[in-house]
């Protein structure tokens, strides 16, 4: 990548985050009545669902934790993140068995639990940011406390033990809280948790025969042959990718790059759609129908991440051919997504990118992936050396 | 309608079941080495995922069934009804609790079972046709009886009790469900059931200020200002609106065949596609966007049941405007969901008629809407009076 385009795309991750992104969620989300965020908005920033996402909370929290202690250590930043922690910890536990929920009305009362533990994992590490910027030993301990709960936690089943599965959501996301925790409270189990969930990716979903990254295997990483078992996510796996380099890159670890890359290989392969551009949602590993509905359409996040791990990638290894997955992604991306009168980026779009809705958000989409992407691809392109 | 339409109506639904649907259905789904059918099939009938549907075994059973009694004695029909009840009451319920599971494997292992009690229903009408055309008393009992743990089940709950909901689905397929088993078995109960569950549907998910029927309301019947309460689903309410019509037909009841062509008139309006034609899965009721992500889709069920619905009350009404609206919504089907290579329908495609998956079936689509629509419709059109 030469000086000049780094500059702009520098230029344009992070005035992206800090003049639209942030702004938009800042002036339209935050529920200075009851405290945390409202992420059910329009295009334009008004509100449609006043319910809260438990999720969304801890990522808000997070991202302004983050951006306080990597970025500039803005009070205002600082507040809004202690607002929603507040506001989590008065609203977002179940007393009767100390599990968060994952959907409250406005106020804070509960509709929903999910069976996975993600919300615990969301609000561990935005407490970890929030422990690391106020030096309070207490939140550090309660973000300790949600990690383990989170990787410990025993999901219960929703199917029958005739044919177990195991899925790729709880390893990646136990890296990458674990190595938030490593950062902001320097969590002692964080490099175990991280070995094992690497060894698990690579044992159980990373099939090598078929260069192909599984969503969901059986126990010991056999590949099922129905619907659920085909299922590929690609943007998920990239995800899972760009946080095995980076801890690759972290360690200085090349073969943890190397998998990491191969990965991404794999699955913009499988993903990135030749036709129309951008990532699709969920394809079959064996070119077969997939059942899911929404597989051929274009989600923002996938996106993001394809845009963050194709940056990474060129950034540890200069292979040109990341420099041009990452265009093609930023570009595809953008164009389509991007919403120049209100700000932000739609969420959910066609195949052929028009949209399907005008939402800016709801219980799933919120102020995390594409701020997280402005963040991470700006603080990656800071370091980056340019080719003469 | 005049004549000439009326019989080529009726050719095309009577051929397009005997000729086209059905023996899809016989020669590709099912499974003479371990009984009952699959129904995930791909475009040309090949088999993409070994696993049954509950649902689809009892539909399945219950549409060969009521051909046999409505239609033909044919003993192969009646055999395989029989075969895939066998399969039923071999691996369709779970001994522990005698609840019926929703999902098998190809050898009637349980893989899940779902909260709600769809699977009770469909297994009572399939049970109520075979004690029909056999006279089996035990059959008779025993459909008798799943009816009743159908409509008495109390699903557990996925919410909290802080925003308590009622749907439309259980009452409607009460209704279908006690209309078809008064046919087959004379169900003493059935006419009591039809009328709690009309009057439901009435007084609660029928809101005339706003002339809208409500998928999802509050205890009392209240719309509730959020994604889930705001959610319309017209292909379903379309449903819903035939079956009260079906009762007043039958009943020779001027007020309900009224309050069914009252539902379908501004379903019509609110989820027929005026850009592109067909009817849309979902849409807001206020216009606001809808979270589901394939909301703008165009499934194959809510253009069945608004063939049904629109062919039906111009049936009953002779009003010209549901003869005009039954044409636009069988030309469009016909046009886009029509396989005329292999035979049958696709079931998913986008919002502009292009096809999202070549899939033919799946555990929610199999031998049921589409023939159910040809049947019904064929039945309709056997009995109206042509204009001159």
């Amino acid at each position: 990548m030469n000086e000049a385009r780094r500059s702009e795309l520098l230029a344009t991750y992070r005035d992206g985050l800090l003049h639209d992104t942030l702004p938009f969620w800042l002036s339209h989300g935050v529920d200075h009545q009851h405290g945390g965020i409202i992420t059910s908005l329009n295009r334009d920033g008004s509100i449609i669902d006043t319910d809260k996402g438990v999720w969304q909370q801890g990522r808000f929290a997070w991202l302004l934790g983050e951006l306080y202690n990597q970025v500039e250590q803005r009070p205002e930043w600082l507040d809004m993140a202690r607002h929603t922690i507040i506001f989590l910890n008065q609203h977002g536990f179940d007393p009767s068995d100390g599990r968060m929920w994952f959907h409250l009305t406005r106020e804070g009362q509960p509709i929903r639990k999910r069976r996975y533990a993600f919300s615990e994992a969301f609000a561990a590490i935005a407490m970890g940011e929030l422990a690391q910027a106020t030096g309070s030993e207490q939140l550090a301990k309660q973000a300790q406390a949600l990690f383990l709960r989170f990787v410990r936690h025993n999901p219960m089943p929703k199917f029958t033990d005739v044919r177990p599965t195991r899925g790729i959501g709880v390893p990646m996301i136990t890296i990458n809280a674990a190595q938030q925790l490593r950062d902001s409270i320097e969590l002692p189990e964080a490099n175990d948790f991280i070995d094992h969930s690497i060894d698990a990716i690579r044992r159980y979903h990373v099939h090598e025969d078929i260069a192909c990254v599984m969503e969901t295997v059986g126990p010991a990483g056999e590949r099922l042959d129905h619907f659920d078992g085909r299922t590929l996510n690609p943007g998920h796996a990239i995800e899972g990718a760009w946080f095995i380099m980076w801890e690759g890159q972290y360690r200085q670890d090349a073969e943890l790059i190397a998998l990491g890359c191969r990965m991404l290989d794999w699955m913009w392969q499988r993903g990135w759609d030749q036709q129309y551009g951008g990532m699709l949602y969920f394809v079959d590993v064996a070119g077969l129908p997939v059942q899911e509905y929404w597989h051929d359409m274009k989600f923002w996040w996938p996106q993001n991440e394809t845009i963050i791990a194709t940056l990474l990638a060129h950034a540890v290894t200069g292979e040109a051919k990341y420099e041009t997955w990452h265009q093609q992604a930023h570009e595809w991306a953008y164009q389509h997504f991007a919403d120049s009168t209100h700000g932000e980026w739609f969420g959910y779009l066609h195949r052929d990118g028009s949209h399907s809705t005008s939402l800016k958000g709801n219980l799933w989409k919120g102020p995390f992936h594409l701020p997280r992407m402005q963040l991470t691809c700006w603080k990656i392109l800071e370091t980056l050396v340019p080719s003469s």
